[in-house]
């Protein structure tokens, strides 16, 4: 089992084992229903491997599931505000339960965050709560950002990435930064892990965002051109939008528009736009530029080499995912 | 000008000064336009007249600003969860904007109140935001028992008097709690603060409670009787169907049914049920034990004398309205 694995597993142990959270249980059921769905622990998993890249690892264990506290509540949240129905194959909070639940659940799922990240060692707390607030507040631009854009099709390109950078990149950055201070990693290490974890996060989404299109069906393991179906702003669809002549984006804005169309013609279509872009070509140069800043951060970083070589092979991993 | 007034006017300008809190204009403009919205900023005052009974408050200014803007919060998101179209005679955000942006606006504020509680003295910031964190999340499961409550009309006195201990009364004792600690007061202090607060906010709910029905209309400047036109649930109704006969209680229920009334009516007959269960004496009575014994803890405090004169006339002013 790999460190990371091994990690991981850590953290689901103690999610199972969090405290209080009692009554009342219209609060509380809802919180511990999110927690237990699952997901790949990712944040709280890169908090350990960072702090274990320079020493003991042990601190940073409970502040670990605080970001993955904080990380589901913004799923809770923003599931109410998109709508969604569901999250992991079962029905989300607001739709087990109500809108109402799903606000205060939420609510305190962030207290009980900060509450966890409070455990941090006395010596490095104010240094991890400026990097959490930072971050967390972060996450809320972004999704503000990505609510303001549903509404229109003038984004530009660095608009979008800032706009994915900020809802889902800082909080891995974040969450591996606040890993290496309490680790007992320098400043400088600590800010190197900061801009890997961020790239990495940023080619992870380029790269899933590509692969709905240009992926093999069978290892990608979703359908491929649902984004397509369902209108999702995704950097392929704005770099389209931005970069198509006249005509083709006339088209393009057709099919987005169209209510009765045959699945496979309008992901057929649309693909054919995206290919006369050169979506593919530059998503994948994007993608490139962030995962190779992000392994030239890593290599600079004075830490454990067994730690560092873990870091290499799953950022490898998760880009190699059907490429 | 009493301290208490002055460092409220401390808070007012710190609000109006927040930093930060540009970009994006749909997140950050809720915001603004709450925090605008005035209010007697209760919460930070007392946290700085705390901090001053033992020394300097300036350590203490910036949390303070911290409470303020979470109480702000508990506000929108309580309005969206109630409904309520109206706060301090202005539109709620979820009426004015709407409910995504306000559960997203909300949320950013707590997290706001978290970074300006993290500018606490390094010193104490560990127990600050540790009773800021006990009192954030008491209050999310007071909200989670009075929703809980408006779907029966089986409540105990008991557990309705710990309901309004959790939504309101525990923000108060930890606002003054947390300011004796940043003013440098020793732990008893800091409890027996705590204590004093809590009573007071539980002192004043009830009378607030019982100005409703048995206050003087013109100096208590709220319409008398509102409360039983809206069968909002307080205290006097918890105790009055807790205690009427099964008749009487019949007739309660009945009136809280009723569709179509004349308002008179239904507060004089309601008022008469109360009367009828001894509601004023048992609301008075509950509410002089919380007083005095706030007034008791207040008096064991080892503080300075002129700051703790202010607060014993604090409270009796709290309580004068129009008894």
């Amino acid at each position: 089992m790999s460190k990371i694995e091994e990690f991981r597993q850590i953290v689901e142990d103690q999610i199972q084992m969090l405290d209080g959270m009692k009554r009342p249980e219209g609060l509380y059921e809802p919180v511990r229903y999110v927690l237990s769905l699952g997901g790949k622990r990712l944040r709280p998993a890169l908090c350990l491997t960072s702090a274990a890249l320079f020493g003991d690892f042990s601190s940073a264990v409970i502040p670990a599931v605080g970001l993955e506290v904080f990380h589901n509540f913004t799923l809770l949240h923003d599931d109410i505000m998109d709508q969604s129905e569901v999250r992991r194959n079962q029905p989300t909070v607001h739709k087990k339960w109500d809108n109402n639940t799903a606000i205060l659940s939420g609510d305190a799922m962030l207290i009980k965050a900060y509450e966890l990240m409070t455990k941090s060692p006395v010596g490095v707390l104010p240094q991890v709560l400026e990097v959490f607030n930072k971050t967390a507040i972060e996450v809320c631009e972004g999704q503000q950002f990505d609510m303001d854009f549903e509404k229109t099709i003038d984004v530009t390109e660095d608009g979008y990435l800032d706009m994915i950078r900020l809802k889902t990149a800082v909080l891995i950055g974040g969450s591996m930064k606040i890993g290496g201070m309490l680790g007992g990693g320098s400043l400088r290490d600590c800010s190197l892990l900061y801009k890997f974890g961020q790239d990495i996060g940023m080619a992870f989404q380029l790269q899933d965002d590509w692969l709905d299109v240009y992926g093999d069906q069978e290892s990608f393991g979703k359908r491929i051109g649902n984004d397509i179906l369902t209108n999702k702003k995704t950097f392929l669809l704005i770099t389209a939008l931005n970069r198509l002549e006249k005509e083709s984006k006339k088209e393009l804005l057709d099919w987005i528009e169209r209510k009765e169309y045959q699945a496979e013609d309008k992901i057929t279509a649309v693909t054919s736009l995206f290919n006369e872009a050169g979506v593919s070509e530059i998503v994948r140069q994007k993608r490139d530029e962030y995962f190779f800043r992000a392994m030239e951060n890593l290599e600079k970083i004075n830490g454990k080499k067994e730690i560092k070589s873990e870091l290499q092979s799953f950022a490898h991993k998760l880009m190699a995912r059907a490429r």
